[in-house]
């Protein structure tokens, strides 16, 4: 069961941010603590990004409101693009940085459409 | 056009809140101040609740995230109040406090599962 | 010069809070721990608002401001019954909400104005 | 009406930033969402600093209290600027630094030192 | 392992807050979901309260920093019981309060020692 | 006494950040405002983390905890600077960060993680 949530968490953050991205960020937490990555697979990306009673899209967008929320931009990029991955679309995150310039403040919107800006820019 | 925005606003409080509840939560506002009830309905309610980018459902989950992650027990209420009404699940309200535990924290899912709780009981 | 910013200290919050209360204060402070208690009021009423850079009454503002924005509403009912007793007047701590609506969030303000009703409501 | 907000927002923004930032500001969360711009230059900055019952300085006060409480340095250094050209002086700003330690923590004040440093240093 | 974690999350939990309220915690929290509640006893009490590399003591004096600053009055009313359990003395709770009112402000300070007397108070 | 205040201030410093680092965040602070300077020398430094009821070590640890759980990442680096040297060692601060994961949320953990990384790395 240990492994199944293993392989489950691999397959949410694989969805989330691609094959590459999912390794490398595992391997970047493993060499801070094994443990603690392993706590982060198999529990909040295995465990609880994988319960079956939201859709991984609901999950995305709650997650990114709650990291605008607290103004945590390092992890509301990431999370951006993985929203941007699953299919949710630049209008939907566009219309949630507006949506909760309301009830987190202006300044938590513009911070995150800085970051909005970051994702979506070609790169040159 | 004002106007438009004000009947929107007053729309969309409805569906979420039932009329009652919207009139009284609107007459309550305006006895602290006329312009910023009018404020909270147009543009708020109206403007950003009303834009098509997003269907309800969405934002009331995107509101609660955030007034979840902000430790907001009093609002957060009233939001899942808002939540039941639209015809989001019990089940789905609580998928949302256990995935954002790991997001903002546990002693705020703890806060949002009281909240749950008074929301969801049979009243005596 | 301790002893000066220890009568500074209850200068100030005896402008803020009435002398009764100033006093009552202190007490309810020292029961916990007097060098607590001299702290607050010798170091923070005394040494930070008893600069003179400053008036009183912009101290008591940005006051307010910061505890809406953290949302300390028992702290910032405390400074709003201060801030009436320095002359800042009920339509000014309104506007002040309003204005901070954008800035820490709609649910900060309206908790903020919760806290207006009870300072300013009249006693039964 | 809606044209008269405009104009009042403009007006505002033109006051804090001066004429060239207020349109680049303006221009810059244009590209983001035409409508999102229009909410901040016509609702925030016209309707709300708009309002008769604060002064333009105090309400410049209470943002740079809220933002530093908050710990959001982008919005506090633009409205830092936008503080001295008001005609608050550096030595009010520095004052409610220091008073503000001890309200949301001496590292949210040693932040907004950093802040201030950048915004008065002469250019090189 | 998964029992292993089970009945460890329960030793650690039975060490802060006695047997009958570890227990009664856990029901109240199955009510809610019986996932959530494995989740809280297994992975945070037992995986990480459970790793050996900081004492209890330390954790929980680290848990009760984290919701002073935070705000979190009901979750560090359970946790300065838990606390006071492990052996920690009244007096170090009270340096604690202290010490952090200069890194997350005096109201918080002053928020943590309402909780601190409501702890310490003789039942009448 | 102010003296005395003064000296204890310096000497908790030079154990946290070494003699030379104490200075220079001393002269730092005082380019900005000495009054400022002199209260978190003599009142932060002296009087605070002076008091004898936590030893230093504890008082590094609720300090690194707070400024964790507040996402306060420039003082955190210089506080986890001051714990190594204090002898805290970065297994007691990796476990320190995995620990408040489960209270202030995975990704103020995350954040820290980045701090720590920046804190031991090998200088290039």
């Amino acid at each position: 069961m240990a492994e199944d949530l293993s392989k489950k968490g691999m397959e949410v953050r694989t969805a989330l941010f691609g094959e590459k991205a999912a390794r490398a960020g595992h391997e970047y937490l493993s060499e801070f603590d094994p443990g603690f990555a392993d706590f982060l697979n198999d529990q909040v990306f295995g465990a609880v990004w994988g319960r079956p009673g939201l859709p991984l899209k609901t999950r995305s967008l709650i997650t990114m409101a709650a990291l605008l929320a607290l103004g945590r931009a390092p992890e509301l990029k990431i999370h951006m693009r993985g929203a941007l991955n699953l299919g949710i679309t630049r209008d939907e995150i566009r219309e949630l940085i507006i949506h909760l310039s309301q009830y987190s403040g202006v300044p938590t919107a513009v911070e995150a459409m800085r970051v909005y800006r970051e994702v979506t820019e070609p790169k040159k």
